[in-house]
């Protein structure tokens, strides 16, 4: 069993990073404060929606509902998101959907679909940490996107990924308010990143978990809208844009979507289909029900709810905090991401931090596929309600600035 | 884009065989009758139960209900599997027990863990066209094994691998009532597949998807259950026993489980994660309670029924098949397996069945790594009346007759 258990130790080592969420889920302790999940509020869950949903599907269509269901997903839902993609300025048909478990599952279909060992992905970093383990399954290298810095050449990208053995297939980026940072890509930098694909024909994987999560500021395109723009038609675009039920509605039915040319969506269902048949039938007709009936008050209620946290979090931020920590001041989501005094360490400060100050995040360095970004820290105020968030931060504020004033006197 | 577009060609091809699954979907019409479908009548399943436990959930627990849980999957059905496989000869502990989107997904896993391009399977065939299709992502070869007659030696297999530019890396089978010949590996052929497999220092995949569904005959240990007595301790077995609940409560919630070694269960539940965080929260807090309320039950009024259909259709055939004709006659399962006469091709006989006799099936060849098994056709006895079993098999009979007739003449 040697070799067998060799091999278990490669293919993990792979996703060592998932180590760190083991570590977090210790320490729920009730007196804790956490802002480490990036988890959405579930006094926000429209109940009784998807009770009464879950009652209607299970009275007038058991035999559907419990049965099996085809892979491209129900129909009904995937209509639904036709209206919904059109009013971000997308376009399309039933056709050009596909039913995912959460977005989680459409990136592991892609790394699928595209990536072979020693291929290369573009994204920016610090990025979505679930979408470092989902493409690691398929052992790719990373190169770094700047979209607002106007990324490297074509050319160099090219060379850079042919000396390390493999070929540019795919780039990928959380445009808006992304995990962990928070920050939204501005047009410029989309238009940039689609150029870029374009010259390197390679798509563009757009994580839009969070897209609807918008607070204030102005809503930027979706990168397919501006790609459907630029060739006049989704079935010559690029862009798979991937969506997902998990922040607004609720995560535990685990649905998500694709859309993108119906080129893609008919391969990423030929892999759903492999992969595990389908998602849940009774689900999708649940989840279509709740949207047809609550999607656009629920989106303002989270909206309300978490704006006011993020507000909150940002005050208590710029009470307490010392001079030397830096933070981003995002217009959605869920997190905003500290950057640290360069001496201290986010993971060290994690360690002490549950030991002394009971406040929970997640350090930064596991969201950079290049292994820098030790002095970074992911909070997130989607959960925390507002005496939390205040003495939270003052308790992380005071372990902050003692461990810097240590590390000051030592250097 | 021309590159891509390659790419998307190259990895469909391998998943060419469900095309004729689509086929058979577009057959689904009111005139046909279809043998096609490995799929539960859902006039059986326990509509009631379940309509009780989703209120129940969502009424004592909507906040857990429908956010995100842990990717092992939720702790009562963990434990209640954990008697479960006590109650078929395994010992052990919610350590040992991965939940899963069906045990079409456990396959995908596996195949992620152990499958690298050019490595070999080892399998029994006709095999499970689903399996083929899940690890085919990973691009394996395939080699036959023959439980019954022995198999081939260990240095045989090794030999054929390495020639082929790999190793090989696991054994896979379906040993109760087969998808799709109906067949089940006696005991002794069990225990050489194990021998075999810790000769060759590689997992046996045991998929025990249709394994409660026995309607007479002794039960066959679980090969997992063989490899616990023989080591004495789950810890140190090598076969990993992928189940279901598809066949007995419903498959529309898509669950399903692993037990094996907590090592591999580790490992399972890592790429869980980083593939689709996990499986739906609210439908495994329904399927452990309906499990505790009515599994017992449930099985004996699915095991009645569909014995009564095997019986129908054993009849229907011995009245009406041609001779040359021969088929399986299963202890369990829901499959039929036919074997023509050499010169019919199943693919050819389902074009005419469905233009002419208007009954529907599943050619055989797709079911056979290697390409052989044209003259072949699974039957599927799980969903149609009596009265339909009668008429189709008849129907059937009358064509295959037919067309043996004009190739004997033509020959």
């Amino acid at each position: 069993m040697e070799d067998w258990d060799r091999r278990y130790a490669a293919r993990s080592e792979r996703m060592r990073a998932s180590e760190i969420r083991e570590l977090l889920k210790l320490l729920d302790q009730p007196d804790i404060i956490s802002f480490a999940g990036g988890i959405p509020d579930p006094a926000l869950f429209p109940d009784a929606a998807f009770r009464a949903a879950y009652d209607e599907a299970l009275r007038s269509n058991p035999g559907a509902a419990l049965q099996y269901s085809t892979s491209e997903g129900h129909a009904p839902l995937r209509e639904w998101l036709v209206g919904y993609m059109a009013g971000i300025g997308v376009p399309c048909t039933a056709e050009n959907i596909a039913i995912t478990a959460g977005s989680q599952q459409a990136l592991d279909q892609l790394g699928k679909l595209f990536l072979s060992a020693g291929d290369t992905v573009l994204t920016t970093w610090p990025t979505y940490l679930g979408a470092l383990q989902a493409f690691n399954a398929y052992e790719p290298r990373y190169d770094r996107l700047t979209p607002e810095q106007g990324n490297m050449t074509p050319q160099a990208y090219r060379e850079a990924a042919a000396a390390a053995g493999g070929r540019v297939k795919l780039a990928y980026l959380t445009a808006d308010f992304c995990n962990p940072t928070g920050e939204t890509v501005s047009r410029e930098g989309r238009l940039r990143v689609l150029e870029l694909a374009r010259e390197l024909d390679i798509p563009v994987v757009e994580d839009a978990a969070y897209r609807a999560l918008r607070y204030d500021g102005d809503a930027q395109p979706a990168i397919l809208a501006l790609d459907v723009a630029q060739t006049g038609d989704i079935e010559r675009t690029r862009t798979i844009h991937c969506g997902s039920f998990s922040k607004t509605l609720a995560p535990g039915l685990r649905l998500g979507w694709i859309c993108a040319a119906s080129a893609v969506v008919r391969k990423v269902v030929l892999i759903k289909q492999a992969g595990d048949l389908h998602s849940p039938t009774i689900n999708q007709m649940v989840m279509h029900q709740v949207a047809e009936t609550v999607f656009a008050g629920q989106v303002e209620k989270v909206r309300t709810a978490y704006r006011a946290r993020r507000d909150r979090m940002l005050a208590a931020l710029a009470r307490h905090m010392p001079p030397g920590v830096r933070w981003t001041r995002p217009e959605g989501g869920m997190f905003i991401w500290l950057t640290l005094p360069d001496t201290l360490d986010g993971a060290r400060l994690l360690a002490r931090s549950v030991e002394s100050a009971r406040v929970a995040f997640v350090p930064g360095g596991a969201f950079h596929p290049d292994g820098t970004g030790a002095n970074t820290i992911r909070l997130s105020f989607s959960l925390a309600g507002d005496e939390a968030i205040d003495a939270g931060i003052a308790r992380l504020a005071a372990l902050i600035a003692e461990m810097a004033e240590g590390t000051a006197r030592a250097a």
